[in-house]
């Protein structure tokens, strides 16, 4: 996608993004920003690998984001192996893009290398005991995770993030041998986008439901949520689907029935080394 | 910076990002990848604001990144007025770069608007007092927020994290007028670089240090923190520093000391309606 050519090229990409109603802005726009805007999960894949030249380049990509007080707390496991593919799709919900992907990057908050200075030094390792420690490891995967997705989107692959890796934590461990004060936050799947894919741009929140200046305004939010419902509405009926996204929101949010095990996470992290205390 | 020149762009890129020993591998190259890899935090700035059109684009990437289950459970406040600005820095360890910049984005863990939809539906929320939830919100407010800086940063724009933003959690919330549910997990400040800033980009771990493959292979630890203890020594020399990265590590991490508050950040969460359960 080239630069703004008299807005077209904005234009669409805003309207797909939001719907008509809030697509009248302009801002600065480059590739960059282009490829941000045209994100869509990507779930099925064209045959084709990715190189370890290509992962390299993913992965500096990540190393390059901050990283709270340089601590790198992070860590990544890449998954190409048919049959550890197939064991980790059976614990993250049987998911079969999963399978499917040429790799999967399994992104770790991970203290083991702070626990090894530690060790070394004889000293005690005291707040990463604390959910202030588990935040910021969890805040670097995800700012390393999305660097390499928005490359790996520039060079014309895509993916989709996987939550079920927190499904059935302990087992991911075992499978990965993760080391103790290392924990697997989420999975992202990778590989070349199959050109009969039919998903799209996933419409969003009007922008003035998400950004308030000076303070948090929610005077709008009955307003905010009905534009929700009607332009995902749109979409969903272009990929042939009902779906409310109140509806959404509850079901994943008013009991444990949905969450696949996550309603455990907190032992389990206890288990993995990084406690929420 | 322009796409590869045969070689010498992403040479200098990686030997920056990684020094000498690392920067052997060529993985592919356009200006996306470039801006990830010259990422430097900024944290003086010249004259010159960031106008609404900008800001738009950047939360319009923001928008674009992925969110778990389309939840969308993150909302943003800008930050521009001067007043409100200097109350901020005093809440953030009095760090002068909050003030000094024309723009300070404060990123939000946000199910308020979940909890509306409950209320409407008369339906619980009972999975909002898990850490799972707490997760979600604070990795979809990641992704948003890397989204927005690398937008920023395409555009030649800069900035810095601001994990303090965490210090006083309660009066954070009440200067912002957050609502239940929202819990700002760090700042984000934003502004044109100072051309006369000498600080540069920090090199990273080895890569093979961070990525893994098929297992966790945590053998070569030593060797890997000796690397990043080598390299950060060159790159703090240059700086007119000395500063030993393992030591970092260790003061931050041993013990309550450096803190500054955050070892409370349990309680302030259950305070703000995001319960780490």
């Amino acid at each position: 996608m080239a630069v703004d050519d008299g807005g077209h090229v904005t234009d669409a990409a805003l309207r797909a993004r939001y719907g008509e109603a809030d697509a009248r802005w302009r801002g600065p726009w480059n590739d960059t920003i282009a490829t941000m805007l045209a994100h869509r999960s990507v779930r099925r894949f064209a045959a084709g690998d990715i190189d370890d030249d290509t992962l390299s380049a993913l992965i500096a990509a990540a190393q390059s984001a901050s990283t709270s007080s340089n601590l790198q707390s992070w860590s990544v496991v890449a998954v190409r192996d048919p049959a550890r593919k197939r064991q980790l799709r059976a614990l993250a919900a049987d998911q079969a893009f999963i399978e499917a992907a040429p790799v999967v990057l399994v992104w770790l908050a991970d203290f083991s290398r702070a626990q090894r200075i530690a060790e070394d030094e004889g000293a005690s390792l005291a707040a990463a005991e604390l959910v202030e420690s588990t935040i910021v490891g969890v805040v670097d995967a995800a700012l390393a995770a999305q660097n390499a997705l928005i490359a790996a989107e520039s060079l014309g692959l895509g993916g989709v993030y996987i939550g079920a890796m927190r499904n059935r934590p302990d087992e991911v461990a075992a499978l990965l041998e993760l080391p103790p004060r290392a924990f697997a936050v989420f999975g992202l799947a990778l590989g070349h986008p199959d050109p009969a894919d039919r998903a799209g741009v996933k419409p969003r929140l009007p922008q003035a439901a998400v950004l308030h200046h000076e303070r948090y305004d929610g005077s709008r939010v009955s307003e905010h949520l009905d534009a929700q419902e009607r332009t995902l509405d749109a979409y969903n009926a272009s990929q042939g689907r009902r779906l409310s996204w109140r509806q959404t929101v509850l079901r994943r949010l008013r009991d444990y029935a949905n969450l696949s095990g996550r309603e455990h996470l907190r032992a389990a992290l206890r288990r993995r080394g990084l406690p929420s205390e």
